[in-house]
């Protein structure tokens, strides 16, 4: 349900309400627009005094909310939302690139990449120091020392760093170390984690489960946000269907499908939604062209030795040429790519 | 298996050696590039004297294919095909867009639809005849009737005709009245159909199957091509996945790993791979930054009266906002649209 | 929409309520039960007089039938239909076997075959005369040629035969030798096909779609009833997912599902839905233990020089111990196996 | 890598061969069936020295394991592997029935339903006190209060309990009051879940994931058996796919593809793979005459209230029932129901 305010409403008249709504045993999402306030309310809804909410002052009308997610929907936010990180801003007219290797591997394998996806003008890095991985018999990444490492690129280049929690237990250490916290898509029905993230109010990175619908995702989503955590970033990394010619099938329509549905930032992840390097630039250039609003994609210096995903890892340069690319497109669709960082005095 | 010709071969060495896989029982398919020749040998390649070729007058070299397609695969013939319909071109550096309505439905509806996207920059038109329709109980199409009114639209706009045949019986009618013959997703495994296509020599619009992998859908246009008829474009329509929000779901990475694999034209239909109008623009714009030669799409004037499909139709003037949305992605990735007619004499 | 009619209704009461459906533009078809009539009305329902039809003599009430087929459906004919072949029933409480090889090879291997499946309690024999390959450049079947030793193993063995057409062409010359007419996966929804099955009121053998949902293999089948062939089997063959340990997945939902929603006999080919002859078994099992009429089984003397399908094919001795293991299931579910052929005089 | 020694191998011979593989940085673990002990060697095993343990006092052979998964692969374990629950055995000649609500709901509905399903012929009862929600807003399960009314119900009734834990925190107070601890779908790739879940020693139940392959089930069970917990009972509960008719697709190809890739017992959960009460029993059928080694079903007294997935579960009247029929099946594939409790005394 979602209480939609007067433009002239009071604050008086708004606190008044939330705390009615709270008195019903419910919970008070204020959404603060330009010209008005929304309030959603969630929890047990059926048991609430609609009609006495629609006579209370400073309500213009009381709707119910159609879709089983309501924080994350755009009935109840109609604005788009814009997650900061570090100065970034998803979900603003800019296009963001995230940037950086699979895992973590070691302190030469990771400056070497930060610094060169710096200069290519990625504004944010990505790196894995806890791996999901299928096998128990794999590298599984560096941990807390991966961390560490990642805490040193961003003193050394100024990135913000984005990295994966695979558990309620790593989210502090996750959040001590990093900017964004990242949600992987075996984890987006981990619901424990995603209590441990909504509570983080830490920014968050959610990717999409590689069988979960649309709606699913934007439920995972809700989770987060009905702790408060605002900060939500939707990632689409591709879904598993019949087709074995890529890794996993990029769904493409989930971006103006999730832009439509939800005011939440979306961006995509080409690297593991075609499994290919040579396929990744044109899945980025067209998920910036269906209205994207960032992208996060692996590179490695040496995609041939890389511990993990070296087939869908681009070579430094071959990244560099993909920024450029999505730069155009970002034009064509009436965006720009974010500002890259100036360049490191020597 | 490819007889790779050297530069310098003249025509009777290359003329010995088709007649030499002949005598074997096999067949030749010539590939002319700028620099040098390609013979294709197709058919049961196990028991031919490859030793003996590869030391016969003229010859490079010789190397299996390894794909089960060949005449289609870009390893026989690597530079890209073009397939010309009445002046425009599939697969050159220019994009083209074929509009029109799901179903002829009468002649008002079809001629209106017809001049609206030819001055909205369409570049050939589109129109159902023949319609399969799941439910034998629904508007089958006009059959001959809708073909009548379909070249009086040609005559009308000067735009190209592309429509669909069902059936083998249907072929010889179809090319009698259109430009293009489309083999619609649900026939793509329809051999007989496959074959008279073939033997027609018309130019053919092949449509991935709904379930169909992108091996599947090249093994298709092989049978065509083994007629010897390479005026073939493939379509991207969608695939069946688990998601619901859209009718199918877009396969955006079919569009690399096709141009990769294939030297035929390939385009993408927006209208079916995600059966709304809301998302069509996003994934037309997507498309083309993707590498696809051109877009299918549905446009009609009134789309909520629309016998079939009104829900992913397009009206006139957001198609026409779409034709320029388009041509600007097309900028940004070095290509162009292919121009639009010229305006009509009063 | 259906008409019942009372249990006392006369015959002429009938008639004047079909001569009026006919007249109103649409069709009547007739499912005649042990107590009463049904009349179901199919074509464009919307402008017929409802009212008065519920007001005709004999006419018990008037219902609209909610799903998308009307004469597939059980609401329209809630008794079991039955579909005779040269005396086998399917449909009714015994459990049918279909067998053979995947192609007509030769006339060694069919004849073999033949003898084999029938000494091992087979009631039909399968063999494909017209293959629908993915490959142009692999075995085609032999054609007519095989429909002749198709027709020669049924004078020796006195098994009905069911083989496949794959165009509307070569519906008359299957129906000319066979005595059931396959119509494949590929070949669902390929609508001219099924109306010239539907036309030759022969027995009609519908294979589910790779990608087909429950609901459109029912359109499917109601596209030959609405010919008035109502000699129509159902045909789970698996469906296409993103599992690859087998080679489809067998929907075993699909069979009490189908039965529910419909009254034609369903039965099951676990020779493709697994792809693999170790679990063919199993699955033949499993799908009469779930409720399927019968089963479609590939049997070759030696796969591993079959021309087709070698991989799923059963060997003789394999068959016949499947045939006692699901006459077993057939008992534990209160049915029984249809009875084998008499043994052969030498 | 496995390590085939000799029947007359001695004790003192296997200690070497375990000591060395321990000194090369991997792990061993013993599978010793009637005849023959097998080493399996886990970990890094490319630098282990092959030839050298080829030469040891005891060794018959040493052969490469071709699975991602090692100890859960047949290849090591050629024999079944049982897993005792309180008395009742997985994975041997009998059937095992675990039957209970989806959630936990109160005292009365649990005993009620508990003494229901004892009555019936279950082993063991199931009842969810955590539950994975999609939605933040519907009921969560009872938490540890949950808890105790299981084990209230199994001091009751006898039945072992069985239910989900859904995160690492939870394994400690499940493992205290349950039998078996479950790894529900969602999290069947929660590698924090699965150590922890390895690490307490207790047997499992770990559900495939909706979209998970059969490979990657056994590569998730391999985490469990990787910290030398050998008691995991396999789960199918239906895959996602495009047909939806049922809630999942149940992949009865599973079974015998399991059975005959991994030792573990397999279970099947007809009422999630159906999602509908009607289907419940065809499959439930199914699946043993498929040689799934027990089942897992939904029963409610009161399906129509039940907080979560009523319209999934059976009444203890249809649940007796189907208990009935499945032993009929088991009895025709040459197997027997475990026996049922002994009646309670007044």
């Amino acid at each position: 349900m979602m209480i939609v305010m007067r433009a002239d409403a009071t604050q008086r008249e708004i606190k008044t309400i939330v705390d009615r709504v709270q008195d019903c045993g419910a919970q008070a999402h204020l959404s603060e627009g330009q010209e008005r306030t929304i309030i959603g309310v969630v929890g047990d809804v059926r048991s609430l005094p609609r009609d006495e909410f629609v006579r209370m002052p400073g309500v213009d009308r009381v709707i119910p909310i159609s879709r089983p997610y309501k924080l994350a929907s755009r009935e109840f936010h109609p604005w788009n939302s814009e997650v900061s990180l570090d100065g970034i801003r998803f979900g603003g007219p800019e296009v963001v690139v995230i940037a950086g290797p699979c895992s973590v591997e070691d302190r030469g394998q990771l400056l070497e990449t930060a610094y060169a996806v710096r200069e290519a003008g990625a504004h944010a890095l990505r790196g894995g120091a806890y791996k999901p991985r299928t096998s128990p018999y794999t590298f599984q990444g560096l941990g807390e020392e991966g961390l560490e490492l990642l805490a040193e690129a961003r003193a050394a280049t100024g990135l913000a760093v984005v990295t994966e929690a695979m558990s309620p237990a790593q989210v502090p250490v996750v959040t001590r170390y990093a900017d964004m916290i990242q949600i992987g898509a075996r984890n987006m029905q981990n619901y424990a984690l995603l209590h441990a993230v909504g509570e983080s109010q830490f920014p968050a990175l959610l990717k999409r489960g590689l069988s979960a619908t649309v709606d699913e995702l934007l439920m995972a989503a809700e989770y987060i946000l009905s702790h408060g955590n605002q900060n939500v970033v939707l990632c689409e990394r591709g879904i598993r269907t019949f087709e074995t010619a890529t890794r996993n099938t990029t769904d493409i329509n989930a971006i103006p499908v999730l832009k439509t549905l939800t005011h939440l930032p979306v961006i995509l992840d080409p690297s593991h939604s075609t499994g290919h390097w040579e396929y990744v630039e044109a899945i980025a250039r067209a998920a910036v062209a269906a209205g994207a609003d960032g992208l996060i994609i692996e590179v490695h210096p040496q995609p041939e030795i890389a511990l993990s995903d070296g087939g869908q890892s681009l070579k430094p340069e071959r990244f560099a040429a993909l920024v450029r690319q999505v730069a155009a497109i970002a034009e064509a669709v009436g965006r720009s790519m974010a500002p890259a960082k100036a360049p490191l005095a020597n």
